[in-house]
Formats: structure tokens, C-alpha cells, sequence
């Protein structure tokens, strides 16, 4: 392991389990039947114990769209040419992206990072410029980054992690553009999790059955290609994954040795998830998966994971969408544990015996 | 049917079906892949056709929170005693419930509405005191409501819908607050929808095996009972349901009629709302089921309406919770139809021909 990951994953501690029943009385003791706001309940009660404090803070939120571009676009796995990839990032720069709006709606700061697009960005506001390379090497032909590349990013990730930490933030999200990414993000899949690449391809940003075969067959290629690079999680994630997946695993493991808890996105965030849970799997006590993604595959990985996604919005989109709109939603779980009268000082009567 | 009721159900119209395609190929247009924001796009297309206007606009928002008691409450089928609705209603106006919490968080103003509480409130800020009785009758002795009660609080609930349009409310919401209430929602559920009661009999605010089948026997007792009465969805609602059940399909109606979309709670409110539909299926194009109760029987429910509900959070608390968290989405939904960028405004690249 190299020493630099190694040093991040020892920072990594549990959450604080020891809490959960004085947590647990205290949303007991809240006007309403006990367990009625159910998952409410249950994302009020992770976020407690996450950051070990029974009086929980959550005001300050951001989401982190990470950007790439991937070799593998060449194979012509995308609906979308490459060039949309740096297009987008001016568009969210301009306010115009899903993500900007959702964003805004929620409250959420935003942070576009470049961690290797195809393209010099001049210096812009909101603009992060980290680029490692103009985009990763295509994985149907050999190993997306080389190990130092894919270090470097993911621990760019984690730095801008503890940035936003000391800049006071309470609650991380995860994003990500980068065209092709799914075929990189199945690949990490179908690795990690010992999946059939059949069962987990999707259509991405909408291709034909016909370009869905060959999606397929591009993927499995890379498998083989790349199949002596599978030793570690982290050589996994260099030979198959790309620059925003790898800082999206450290930016998950940053906030985590951190105590932040972090909104996963959908099916791209989730691949850098999975390799922050084979790295470290207490990670799992700082993450929430904002999402079921419509992509196919999505849901078999939830399953694997045990983890159950807080919406189900036939959401495909990225970005970080899905993390918005989830935030929002725990920013009103945690705002129930904070904010509701107990039942002594309302006096309302409890329940009675059956 | 009852004269003024006729009049309401006249005035609701068709959604503007025929701006469906204008307004879809403005989601289409937007900066990312189309139906990539999956329900979001389809909520935004409801609302711009249930509003008839390709430039909608979402910004005040209200929720009524209806509350009554149920003689039925006698039968013992709730966990919690009837006094437990006016104390209740107080938490409210004095801002500690978890509607409170939740309307605040997403920036809905909310009503706190007496429709039949047995309990005589004070003028306070935030109740609307539109009490018919104190309380309605055991719905296993006889009737809930006459219908001239019943009529009363439906038009009542009617009003407020207008009085809300009039004050400038864009979305409304509704919320309930009745101890015993699940019992008179079954009820009305197994006569509009020919669902057996067992079927679809919860545990409401939590109760044992022992006293479910109670609550089941109750249930029965209560159609036996009131089997003469069931001619029209009217009759039923007012043999079966209550003041708050009344007022809500009441408030639905009303808001159908002046086109303002209209968000339901969860396992009372879609009684309500089937009372409204049965009595006009128009209704149905501007309704929004906010989530999946985790009542046992709102499943099933769901799949004989044919309605999706947004969120599937376990909730089973009522006031509005749901539709709270809900109305947020929407919000965001809209948002997006009317903030995002479009591929050409944005100058970004449209997907390729496969």
C-alpha cells in the first residue's frame, strides 16, 4: 500500500456507536408515535452518531462535482462526444447545470474541479483547477492511470476534503461529469464486487441496443487487458477507474477520517464508494447513498453494499443531482431530531399500554 | 347529490393536456440527457399541465393541517388516547411538531385547521376554527357525520382552498390530525375500492397483534353497520370518514377547481383523495401522492389508484409530513424546468445519432 493512502485510512475511525441509544431515547422522546418518521429516524440517527455529537450541527453543505475525461470515450461507449465534458463545466461555471439549480435550491455550496479535463480552463470563479492529465488512457487498451496519477488524485480528493472541513462545512456531497465514465464505473464493478459486466451495463446518458453490446464487449476487453492490475482496491481503481472517480474515493475517505458525513450521488459516485468501502469498510459509517439510480446495475451493487438508497427518482443524470436533493432531505432528518418539542415539555400524553 | 357539491365538481376541468408536447420538448432541451432527471422531469410536465402555464411558477406554498376527532377512538383502536388530538394541536400552534419542523425547513406556511376537535380552543395565531362537532360518531354504531355535517366540513375544506388561491398559494398540501383516524381511512378504503379490511388494516400509530385484530373487527362492525349508506362516495365519506377526511376532500376538490396542484399526504389524506376522485376523475390531474406510507394497506392502495408516490421514507406519522418533504421536490422540479440552461443557450454539444 502506498504509505500516503495508508496514513489516510488509519485516520479512519468508527462512528460513534456508543451514542446511539441516548440518540435513540431522545428521537423516542419526540412528539410522535416512536419510529413514525421512519427513515427520518434512522438518517437523523447516523448523522449523530457520525459526528459524535448529540446535539448535531448541520448548516453549512456542499457538494463537490468532480470532472474527467476518459479514454474510452474513443470506443464510442457514449451517446455524447467528449468534448461535452469541458462544455459542461462551463456550463456549471455559468450557473446554467442541473446541479446549479439544485444545488441553489438546497442551500448547498458548489465546487467544480477539474481533475483531468481535455481541456485548459482559464482561471474562473468556482473553478478548482487540479488537473492531473487531459483525461485518463483508454482502458480497452491498458490501465486507465498509472498508480502515482491515481494517488496524486485521490489524494487531491481527501485534501479538498479537509479543506472544506476547516472551511466549516458540515455535510459533504459527491459529483462528477466526465463522458464514458460509466463504462469505467461498471468496470470498477464488476471487479470489486464480483458482478457478471452483463448484468451491470447500462445505457449512460442513452445508447441503442447496439452500442449497449458493444459497451459490453469494450468493458470485458478492459477487464482482460488490465486483468494482472486487480491486486489491491487501489490498483483496481488506477487501471480501470479515471481522475474524478479517484478523487471522489479520496474525497470520501477524507471526509470520513474527518467524521463528515458524505452524500454519495448515483451510479458513478457510488463506484468511487465501493472502492473506499474495500479499502476501509468503516467508511460506511460516514456515507449516505442519496439515491437509486436509474442505470441499470445500480440497484444489484445497492444490494450487494446492504445499502439502501434514500430516494428512488429514476435519476441518470450525475452531477451530483441525486446528493442535492438527498442533503436536503437530511438537513430536514436532522432538523426533526433538533427542532421537535418531547413529549414532557409539550405535554402531550404518550402511549398507552397494549 | 347535494346541490353545492354538484357546482364544485362542475367547475373542475381538465388539465392543459395540449401544452404536453410544447412542454416537453423544452425538458428536452435542457442541459442534460433527455428524461435524465427521471421523475423531476415528469413532476415539472404535471404541474406546467395541471397549471396550464409553460412558464409556471412555484414560490408560495401552504399546507392545512385538518384535525378531528373519531368516536370511534371508544372502540379502543388506537394506542393513544382521543385527548391526545387537542394536545396535539397545540404542539402545533406552538411550533413543535415534526410539520412544523419540516414546513419550516422548506419554506411552506402552514394552517392548523379544528374541524371537529372534542375540545374548545382559544383564538390563537395559526388555528382556523371551523369545528362541525366535537368530534364524529362511532362508525361501529352508525353513521360518522350526517351528511349535512358532512357537506359542511367538505365545503369548508373547500373554501380554504379558495381563500388560499385568492391569498396567492401556488402548491397546497394537505395534513391530518386525529387519533382513531386510520380506522374511519380503512374504512372508507375497503367500500370505495372493494379491498378486503384485513388486507389493508395497519398497526396506525402502533399497535399490538392483539388489538390490530380488534381494530379489524371494528372496521367490520362498522360496514355491517353503515352497509345502507354506501350509494354514493359521498354517503360513505360521511358514514365512514370524519370532519378532517371531509375537509381534506373537500380542499382537494376546491383546488382542482381553480387548477392549483395539490400535494397528499399519506395514508388519510389518499382517502380523502379517493373520495375526490370517486367523485370527479379529473381531480387525478392535479394530485400529487407525496410517499409510500409505511401503513400496511397504502400499498396496495397506491396500485389500485395507479399512483406513483414520490417518496417511499417509512413515514407513517401524518400532519402533512410527507407532502412537506414533498412540496420541497417539486419545488426543485419546477426549478429546473424554469433555470437550467438549454443545449443552445448553453452551447453545448447534443447527443449523436446511434
Amino acid at each position: 500500500m502506498h504509505e500516503e493512502l495508508q496514513q489516510l485510512l488509519d485516520c479512519i475511525k468508527p462512528a460513534s456507536h456508543s451514542l446511539s441509544n441516548a440518540a435513540q431515547a431522545h428521537l423516542d422522546d419526540l412528539t410522535k408515535p416512536q419510529g413514525s418518521l421512519g427513515r427520518l429516524e434512522e438518517i437523523a440517527l447516523k448523522f449523530v452518531l457520525a459526528t459524535g455529537n448529540l446535539e448535531p450541527v448541520l448548516s453549512k453543505k456542499k457538494i463537490c462535482c468532480f470532472a474527467a475525461d476518459h479514454g474510452v470515450a474513443a470506443e464510442g461507449v457514449s451517446a455524447y462526444p467528449s468534448e461535452v465534458t469541458p462544455q459542461m463545466v462551463y456550463n456549471m461555471l455559468n450557473g446554467g447545470a442541473a446541479i446549479n439549480v439544485l444545488t441553489r435550491h438546497a442551500g448547498i455550496d458548489l465546487d467544480v474541479v477539474d481533475m483531468g479535463v481535455r481541456h485548459d480552463f482559464p482561471d474562473l470563479a468556482g473553478l478548482i483547477k487540479r488537473k492531473v492529465r487531459h483525461g485518463s488512457a483508454n482502458i480497452a487498451e491498458g490501465a486507465a492511470m498509472s498508480e502515482a496519477d491515481a494517488l496524486q488524485a485521490l489524494l487531491c480528493g481527501a485534501e479538498l476534503a479537509t479543506e472544506a472541513y476547516e472551511s466549516g462545512y458540515h455535510i459533504l456531497g459527491t459529483g462528477e461529469m466526465g463522458i464514458a465514465n460509466t463504462s469505467s464505473a461498471t468496470a470498477l464493478y464488476a471487479v470489486l464486487l464480483d458482478v457478471p459486466v452483463e448484468s451491470i451495463t447500462g445505457r449512460g446518458t442513452g445508447i441503442d441496443d447496439e452500442r449497449l453490446s458493444h459497451k459490453i464487449s469494450v468493458i470485458k476487453r478492459a477487464l482482460e487487458v488490465n486483468a494482472s492490475r486487480f491486486s489491491t482496491p487501489f490498483s483496481a481503481l488506477a487501471a480501470l477507474g479515471g481522475f474524478e472517480i479517484a478523487a471522489i474515493t479520496g474525497f470520501i475517505l477524507g471526509a470520513a477520517a474527518l467524521r463528515v458525513p458524505v452524500v454519495v450521488d448515483g451510479f458513478i459516485s457510488s463506484a468511487a464508494a465501493v472502492v473506499a468501502l474495500k479499502l476501509c469498510q468503516t467508511v460506511d459509517d460516514f456515507l449516505f447513498f442519496s439515491h437509486l439510480s436509474h442505470e441499470k446495475g445500480h440497484r444489484e451493487v445497492m444490494q450487494k453494499l446492504g445499502a439502501k438508497p434514500i430516494l428512488d427518482l429514476d435519476l441518470r443524470l450525475g452531477e451530483g443531482t441525486g446528493a442535492a436533493i438527498a442533503m436536503q432531505l437530511i438537513d430536514g432528518s436532522v432538523k426533526i431530531y433538533n427542532k421537535m418539542a418531547t413529549f414532557s415539555s409539550a405535554r402531550v400524553s404518550e402511549k398507552s399500554e397494549d
